[in-house]
Formats: structure tokens, sequence, C-alpha cells
């Protein structure tokens, strides 16, 4: 039997906030076994690139990143927002080690083509290699990865955190039994989304179809939902969509949803 | 026989030129064995600080580093020039890995007390753990170590880079044949020091006593020496002080300090 792996990702909402950060960080602690963390932190980017009187432009959810933009994400997702969890959770006896996709190469991308828009310096993931980090999990080591990557030629690429989450646990679901984590503002995904008591507690890829069909699952939520099952078919475990605050529960959290 | 591990150190001034950088990068890449880059980054830290409207304040030709300022070196050592060397020398196929002393708890300090000055979150090297970076070092990984270290409370702290990479190389020398190479603005220890071609080829403690009471050494170079043999006393085999342009010149190139 395999191992366990919890592969959680927390957007720049909660790291942004010192209340929530710390009781992230104490959740995040308490996780038994191997886990890895994956951050966001556009929220700071955007303030930081404020002040230094870069303007963030936004195209369908997704930061335009022009060379300017990818210095000020290089200093926010890598130093700032990366190296403070890291000292956080050494403070709380992790054994933390806060990575980019450069570092060991562990995540390589592509620059991704101009079409409609040119997202500049965005990266679309190519290749995952998890060995030296798998390595590093065995002997206690906790991976904290900022959602930034690399061309191979010199450059460092923005890439969503939810898809490094989701590559970095299909990379390991064939040494790990890895549970994914998605972190995002609602308890789940709800069946009416008026009411955050209305959490769908377990969903199959049959039950998600028919909830699409009927119109109860819209928006944002069938991306995020696609991508979780094509996580699963890959091989990971289990996806957990669920709000950040409700991590100490344990286990009865969150919409599970599974093959 | 113990393998050969060389610790280079540069300075803040090269890896923010991109001529210097990219020199830099190759003659690293080309360096044979195992090797670690400390770097440093107070010109771009000072830049940026600037820009966001921080003013940075140096006493003794240290940097007071206020909350504000911490941010700034945090992005700026951790994040921009960190991950931009990690990106360049994977794309000359050194398996590079970005850290700072919080990760895997490499370097432990203790915020500087205040005693005529306050530095603030300064921190003094309290305790140094290479277990982990050996472990990856012998499957060919390349550290690259910027200057921050952490309390272990969860505070990072600003340190300085040759101490980083004096402390470094100390630690590795229980398990590796250490180089310590400090690269600066001169190509040497210099005999004269308005004249390039006078470096001092052999330095050891005896002359370097001598050259001091004559006056020949002297000012900011007498701590810098008598540190490099501090690491030879703790069991470095060789410190090098040279230029970061002669390091294409292999073995033939700076002032080599031995016992």
């Amino acid at each position: 039997m395999k191992e366990k792996l919890v592969v959680l990702k927390v957007g720049g909402k909660i790291v942004e906030n010192d209340d929530q950060l710390q009781q992230l960080l104490d959740d995040f602690s308490a996780i038994e076994g191997s886990k890895i963390l994956v951050h966001g932190g556009g929220r700071s980017a955007t303030k930081i690139a404020a002040k230094l009187g870069i303007e963030s432009e936004m195209v369908n959810g997704r930061r335009i990143t022009d060379l300017e933009m990818l210095k000020v994400v290089t200093m926010v997702y890598g130093g700032l927002v990366n190296k403070n969890l890291v000292a956080g959770l050494q403070s709380r006896g992790v054994n933390a080690l806060g990575l980019t996709g450069a570092d060991l190469n562990i995540i390589l991308s592509v620059k991704r083509p101009v079409a409609n828009v040119d997202y500049g310096f965005v990266g679309d993931v190519q290749k995952v290699d998890v060995s030296l980090l798998s390595v590093l999990i065995n002997k206690g080591v906790v991976p904290v990865m900022a959602p930034l990557t690399h061309d191979g030629k010199g450059s460092l690429l923005n890439t969503n955190a939810d898809t490094i989450a989701g590559e970095i646990a299909k990379a390991f679901s064939t040494l790990f039994d890895v549970i994914l984590i998605y972190c995002f503002e609602k308890k789940g995904v709800l069946l009416d989304e008026n009411n955050e008591n209305s959490v769908i507690p377990l969903l199959t890829h049959e039950q998600f179809k028919k909830f699409v069909a009927d119109g109860v699952i819209q928006g944002g939520m069938i991306p995020k939902l696609e991508n979780s099952f094509k996580a699963i078919d890959a091989g990971v475990r289990e996806v957990i969509i669920t709000s950040a605050s409700d991590l100490h529960f344990k286990n009865n959290f969150g919409t599970k949803i599974r093959k």
C-alpha cells in the first residue's frame, strides 16, 4: 500500500490575512504524514505592483505578465509569500522547503503561445519531475510551492497555482496515495449557491454531469471540477474542494470528488 | 579522501549587471564537482525599496532592517535575485535549488541584540545544519543561497552574505574538502591598492599579521581576512579572495589563504 500524501492548495486571500494565515499554518501543521503546500499570492502582487507604479491587467481572471510584472510576481510569490510560509512552518516544527518550479527543475513550462491574448511570461506546464522531491518527502521535508515555473532557457514563468497543485498531485500519484485539497471561499460545492449549508459531501463524475445538465453546478466551478476529475483519472485518489477555515475538521469537510 | 566542494560567494553588484551575471553563471557552471553559490543583492534591495518609498539606512556598511525593509529583502534576495539565478543555472544544465536559511532549517539565527545600534531584523548565525543539503549535493544538486536566515519563531532575518558563505563552508568541512571563494571588486589582496597587478598569490596567517603590522593590508580587508583564517581554522581547506571576472582562470587566480 502506498503512503498518503496531502497536496493542499490555498489562494492569495488566506496567506495575506495574518489571522487566517496563522490558523492555516496551525491546521496545515496538524495534518499527519507527508504533505505539500501550494500557494497563490495574487492580491499581494497586485498591491506591490501598484506601489511600484505597475498596473495589473487581468484577462479571463488571468494576470497579463509583462517583464516588469514577472519581476513583481517573482519577488512576491517566490520571495515574500513563500519564505514567510516557510518561516511560519519551521516555527511549528515543520521542516518546510520553499520552491518554485525552477528549483530542482521540478516544473518545466512553455511560454503560452499568443492567440487572441498575449499573456506574456505565463507558463503552461510541460514536464513535472518529482524524483528528488520524493526523496526529501521521505525524509520528512514539507515542500511549499510558489506559482512560478521556468522555461529551461533561463526565464521564470508565472503559472496558475491550481494548475501547479493538480500537476504536482498527478506526478506524485504513482508514488503516493494522493489527496488533493483545493481551498476556496466556500465550504465546498453547493447545491444552492446562496446556502453555505448545502455542501454536496461526495461527487462522482456521473453525478457531476447530471448537476451540470440540471444547472445546479455552473460558472467557474465547472472547469475547477473538470480539472479535479482529470486529476482523479490520472491517479489521484481523492480531490476535496473546501474552505481553508474548515481544514481543522480533519476528515469531515468540503466536497469529496472521487471516480 | 573527502570530495571537493566549492562555496562561491558573489556580491550584489555582479548579479545585478546582466552581462556580468551571464558570465558568472557560465563560469560557475564550468566549475567541476559539487558547488554552492551564495549571493548578495543589496543594490537591488536599495533600488526597489526606494521605488516603494522606503529609505535605506546603513550603519557601518550594514543595512538597518525594519519590518518594511525585511519585506523588501525577503522579496529581492529570496525571490527576485535567488530565483533568477536558479533559472539561469537550470538553463545551463545545473540542477540549482534556491534556498534561504529558513528552508530545511539550514541556518537558525538570533536577532542581533540592540547595543549602540538597533539593526532591526538582522540575524547573527546560531546553528547550521547541512545534513539534508549534503544528501542533495551528493545527488548533484547545486544550492543557491540567499542572505536570509530565520529565528525559529516565524521571523526571517537579514543576514550578511559573507557570513552565510563562511558558516556554510565551515559546516560542510567535516563532510567535504571545502574551497571557499569570496568574489569582490579587486583581483585579490593587493600589495599596493592602486596596482591591480600586485595580487598576493598566497597568504598564510603569519604573513597576514606581518602585512597588517606593516600597514600593507588595512581597512575592510582586515576583518574579511580574519574571517577567512577563522574558516581555515574551522576546517575549510582553502579560502580564495578574487574578482568574479577571474573565475574562468580556474586555478590560477586571486589570493589563496591557507593555514
